[in-house]
């Protein structure tokens, strides 16, 4: 049985991939914390909502984002969460390049508002290419 | 002026490293959840304490691991709380292969356990290697 914290966390994560494949930016923007960190291996840390609206336009223009995950875990103390999920996402070219395949794990931390939503606060992208398909 | 909390997992970070760096393979097991995870890219998740204790081992039988953190952030949560941190680890040879540099961030998430402890359930590793110096 999930409780209410935990359904409202599952449901955040479906409508972060239904934004991200709509390129709805204003509803991603509204899931996140001001000062949101995502760290991915090898780049620095994009810190803040600005950042994360600049880096989804730049790759909005030119790429369509299909994004499936499986939830491997969500704990939940007090106001603070993390979700643990496994994603599959294949980024589509808009000029022409073939299609990317990348796959793995992301570590996410949720924080409570005061209104009791629950936004991103930290993420970690642990997703790589996925070379047997391309 | 740090919390009670926040000081024991500065101190938990600082004793990781000088666990790693000396083999200490029982002080790092005292250190994390039976049911621990680490998550690195293009890797399987390493669960669980035997799991850990096999890959150290494999490891340290042929190599030096020196690892430096720099903490960016520790937040608490009741019995949960996550640390981020900035890693630079530098991997020597016992072979006689040159070493190798790695940098990057991991995102650990931390659990209170009933003694007042706090132990690591969830670690994302997102160094990669440094080609700036080989």
């Amino acid at each position: 049985m999930l409780s209410a914290d935990e359904q409202a966390i599952r449901e955040l994560v479906n409508k972060w991939q239904c934004a991200t494949a709509s390129g709805d930016l204003n509803l991603l923007l509204s899931m996140m914390a001001e000062d949101v960190v995502f760290l991915a291996p090898g780049q620095f840390p994009l810190r803040g909502k600005d950042s994360f609206a600049d880096a989804f336009r730049a790759a909005w223009d030119h790429l369509g984002i299909d994004a499936r995950s499986e939830i491997q875990e969500i704990r939940v103390s007090g106001s603070m969460a993390y979700c643990w999920n496994h994603f599959t996402v294949v980024i589509t070219s808009l000029r022409g390049e073939p299609p990317r395949r990348r796959t793995g794990y992301t570590l996410t931390i949720l924080r409570k508002t005061r209104s009791g939503a629950w936004i991103i606060t930290r993420d970690a992208n642990l997703l790589t290419a996925d070379p047997g398909r391309g």
